[in-house]
Formats: structure tokens, C-alpha cells, sequence
């Protein structure tokens, strides 16, 4: 049972002090080991384990190809600016061995967990000799699991899966008492870079959820190229998330006066408070379709860009 | 070689009356058979046709289950009105057992070409005893199947065909010089109503070319329902051409707090001249998001809805 935190109560300095001392408590003189994504509830995670265990956590930043561009050098150079040492790990060829031929949105899912997991994170701890895994859950991944809407990558003993027994290490979540905004406080006082919290949300399977079917490395690196048009294009919106979708279905289009059948990009802009309910920006015309133009010229094969019009719900924010 | 009369020089009248004695001298006292779709080419030619032949022309409607709501009953009480009567033939079956299991879409085009060729016109004429057929091709038809854009399901001569050897009749073209500002010149002056003329184009394939992926009777069923909304809700726009695209994609979406893989549509609403490029509208932001609303609530299984904003080119107007 876990008991929420409401952000007008909560106290950062005592809320920091109080995990500190648990984390120490639980690992005791053992070692520790996280995965840094970059995205601020790891990141907030990452900073509280060293604050409590300093040499004694290892952090990781599993490359898993799926990452936006220059994702790996970003992170990794923050935080060696805050004086921690992040260790990056080249996996791609496993992520991708696993997502091959897998369509199904769930599927892909459970082929990026089971990768990072079992196999990736698995033979990180063994090697590592940590016997306790840092990880930034935080309640809103409970209640959509719990909501069978979407699984997060995250959420195990939600599930009924016992952690220690199917991959031989204890998880410590000291984030699962907060939701977005309050572990946005308690990163910013532990001393994480604003450009840290002004990212935008970005989900747990990463590029594999912005690809509508199976994600080859040659349709990541597609929708790698148009979330790098897109997000530099929508950062001045102001908007809650903004994204790229490059979609399975081909549609009609021409090229030097031949048919050309193409791919599809979907832009999806939203506005939202916490992600649990969203409207799409009304973005200027002019701006929309400039980029709608700049993404059908750079992004190889794209002949048609839509806007999303839909709201959360009957959406979600993610289309994958 | 066919020589374009440019809209500019036609003279309406003396266009009427030379292809009436035209029509006249090739059928004699034989008869003729035409199709009738509802569109501005068909509807000129059967009225140029009846002028020409009266009884000895038949007219017929053929019901492909691809049309759109009210469709068949709209046309054949325009035409009463006009005291042509027109003959409704039921082939849904025809074509959707031609469709079953096409995803391509030149294949698809070809199926609903080849059955209605044929097997239901084929049929029809050897059945009415007609040696000729009256056809509404005009000269944009051509230009776009030679340059391989699309292929129209209505130019065989341009591609090396002889419809007496292949289909047991001769082709009577009296609308091939003529682009459709012409066409629509011509048809006034013969007397169509002008809610023929407002309608906007639509494809050979009619919804057919609204769904991406195979095009059964449940899909075509819910491209329509979306159809009549989008329709009525862009018709003020005085946009040249507006439609519903019901996607094969599934998307992730939610209905009552449960995942959902639902369906997707995407609206274009194209500024164009002559269909020749393109431009989307911008319809005010208010207008589109009711039009969202509605169609995740009315359109059976549909949680996204997108709004095209590529340009023709490198997008077709078009999504099939």
C-alpha cells in the first residue's frame, strides 16, 4: 500500500533526508546499482542514491538505440558536471534482436523490458555484484498499470512479480510516494540543471513507441530524424509533450511526377497539466505547416505529415 | 491525339450541338448504354447522350457498396427530375467479393475497374444489346495516367487497349477535349441542377480510395459514417475538396479507463484550383476540434483523428 504525497505538502529538504537514509539503510555497506534514462525521475533517483551511497552505486546508461539524438552524450555530460560518473553500455544489437518482427504495441513493450531487464540489466547486476536496484517509479506509473492501460516498464510488484526471484536483485523506489510535479521539486533541489526539467516527457520504450509496427533500425533512425525537426520546431509552443510518429501505413504520393508510395508522419502537440488528460495546441497555421514541409523534404520517404486532433481521452498521449 | 478546347474559347451551345450529331452518327439507329455515377462528368455525358439518342440510350446506376450515404437515391431523383430515368443495378456483392483480401491500392483500383468493366457492365450491355458506350473521361484523366501517377479507371485507348476486342463494345468519349471548368460550363447549359455542381470531386473508387488496407463491408461502412459528418461539417468551408481517411494503423486509445486499439481517420481539406497541387485549408482550430469530438463519438471504434498538412506535391490529394 503505498500513500501519497501531495505536492503543496510535501518538503523537499526532509523528503530527501528521509530517502537518504533509507537507501543507506536498506544497502547497508553493500552496492547498488541504477540505470540512468535521462529523464528527470531517474535522474532525481540517480542524485538521492549518491547523495546516500556516493561509490557505492553504480550508475548505468544503457544505449539501447531507441534514444533520441545525442540523447547519451547529453546525459552523461550533465551529470559528469554534477560529479557523477555514468557508465554507458552498448546494447543495441540485443534491443533490436528482440523487436525484430514484433508488432504488437504491448509486445514491443514487454520486448524492451524483458531486454532490459533479464538480459541487458540482468548481466549488469551479476557482474556488479549489487544486490539492490535504485528505480524512479512513480505513482502515476502504478495507477495506469493498475488500470491495465498501459504497462509501464517500471511496475513489477504491481503485477505479482517478485523481483528478487525473477532477476535476482532487490528494487528500491524511493520516488513512489510523488507524482510528476513533486519529483520536479525534489530534483531541483538536489541540485539537477533546469535543462533537465524543461525536457518533455518521453516514454519508457523510447523511439520504439513513436513507430507504429516494428521498429528496425532503419525506421528508429527515420523517426529519430523527424522528433529532432519536430521537438526544435514545437519548443517554443510552450505544449505539455510534443512528438513524432512515423506510421506503418503507406500513402499515395509523387515525386518528380511519379506516384510514390510513402510513409506517413504523425505530429501530436498536446496540452495537459499531468498527462492524465489532454488537448491538442493550436499551434499557428504557419508554423505547422512549414514544418509539415521541412519534414517531407528531410525525412527519407515521407510524402505526408498530419497534426493530431484528438483529445486524451478517448486517446492517449502516446500513439504506440 | 486529342486537341484540348480551353475553357475560354468553348462555346457551350455549339459544343452541345456538335457532339449531339456526333453521338447521332456514330450509334444510328443502334442503341447505347451509359454509367452514371453522380459526378460532373457522367451527369454532362448522360444528358448530352439523351439529348442525342432519347429511349435508345439506357442509363444505368450501378450500386458498388462503395458509395456514399444516400448516394444512388440523391442521383437517380436529380436525373428523374430532368425525366431521365436511370436504372439502379445491386452489385455490392460483385465488388466487395473482388475487394476481399486487397490491400494495394493501384490493386485495388484495378478490382473495382475490373468488375465493373467486366462483370456488371459487361454483363449489362450484352444484356440491353448496346454496341456503344458513353463515357465522361475528360483530358485530365489522360494526363495523369500517362505521366503514371494514378491510373484512372476510365482512359483505355492511353494505355494500349481496345475496349471492342477486351469488352465487346466502342467507347464514345464527347467529353476527352475538356478540363472540368469546361465540363461544368458545358452541364449548366444542358440543364443539371446546380447541386450537382457544388458537390466536390470524388474518387473512381469512391470509398474504396478511403481506406487504407482492404475494403470490407464493415470498413467501408465506418469510412461512411465519418464521410456524411466530415462533409456537412467542411462543406462552408468552400474548400476545393475535403474527406475522411479511415487508416489500417491501430492506435493506442482508452474508453471507459481501459486500453483500447482503436481506429484512426484522417481529415484533408485541400485548397486547390484544379486538383493539379494542393494546399490544406486552414480551418479555424474551434471547427476541427468539434469535428474530432464528433467523430470519436459517432464513428464506431475511432479514438484518434489527424489533420493532413503536407502540400501536393509530394502528397496526392488522395491518400489511396
Amino acid at each position: 500500500m503505498t500513500t501519497e504525497i501531495a505536492v503543496e505538502e510535501l518538503k523537499t529538504e526532509d523528503f530527501i533526508n528521509e530517502k537518504v537514509k533509507e537507501i543507506k539503510d536498506a544497502v547497508g555497506s553493500g552496492t547498488a546499482i541504477n540505470a540512468l534514462s535521462g529523464g528527470v525521475d531517474s535522474s532525481t533517483v540517480t542524485m538521492l542514491g549518491h547523495r546516500a551511497l556516493g561509490e557505492n552505486l553504480k550508475t548505468v546508461f544503457v544505449q539501447n538505440g531507441l534514444m533520441r539524438e545525442g540523447e547519451p552524450e547529453q546525459v552523461v555530460g550533465f551529470f559528469r558536471e554534477l560529479g557523477v560518473t555514468v557508465e554507458v553500455i552498448d546494447a543495441r544489437e540485443e534491443f533490436f534482436a528482440a523487436l525484430k518482427g514484433v508488432t504488437d504495441p504491448e509486445e514491443k513493450r514487454e520486448a524492451v523490458t524483458q531486454t532490459f531487464y533479464k538480459n541487458v540489466f540482468g548481466r549488469l547486476v551479476k557482474e556488479s555484484g549489487a544486490k539492490f536496484l535504485l528505480q524512479g517509479t512513480i505513482l502515476t506509473d502504478i495507477d495506469e498499470t493498475v488500470a491495465g492501460i498501459k504497462r509501464q516498464h517500471n511496475v513489477f510488484e504491481q503485477l505479482g512479480i517478485d523481483p528478487q526471484e525473477a532477476f535476482g536483485y532487490r528494487i528500491i523506489e524511493p520516488l513512489i510516494q510523488l507524482r510528476k510535479d513533486g519529483v520536479r521539486r525534489v530534483g531541483k533541489t538536489l541540485g539537477l540543471p533546469s535543462e533537465l526539467f524543461k525536457r518533455i516527457p518521453f516514454p519508457g520504450p523510447a523511439l520504439a513507441a513513436r513507430v507504429i509496427g516494428e521498429a528496425t533500425p532503419e525506421r528508429i533512425e527515420t523517426v529519430r530524424k523527424a522528433t529532432v525537426i519536430v521537438e526544435r520546431t514545437l519548443k517554443d509552443t510552450g505544449a505539455f509533450q510534443y512528438m513524432a510518429i512515423l506510421h506503418q501505413d503507406r500513402v499515395t504520393g509523387m515525386r518528380d511526377g511519379k506516384r510514390d508510395f510513402g510513409r506517413q508522419i504523425e505530429l501530436r502537440c498536446w496540452d495537459s497539466v499531468d498527462a492524465r488528460e489532454g488537448t491538442p495546441s493550436e499551434v499557428p497555421w504557419p508554423k505547422l505547416r512549414r514544418l509539415a514541409d521541412r519534414l517531407v523534404a528531410e525525412v527519407p520517404g515521407a510524402v505526408s505529415v498530419t497534426y493530431n486532433l484528438a483529445t486524451k481521452p478517448p486517446s492517449t498521449m502516446e500513439a504506440v
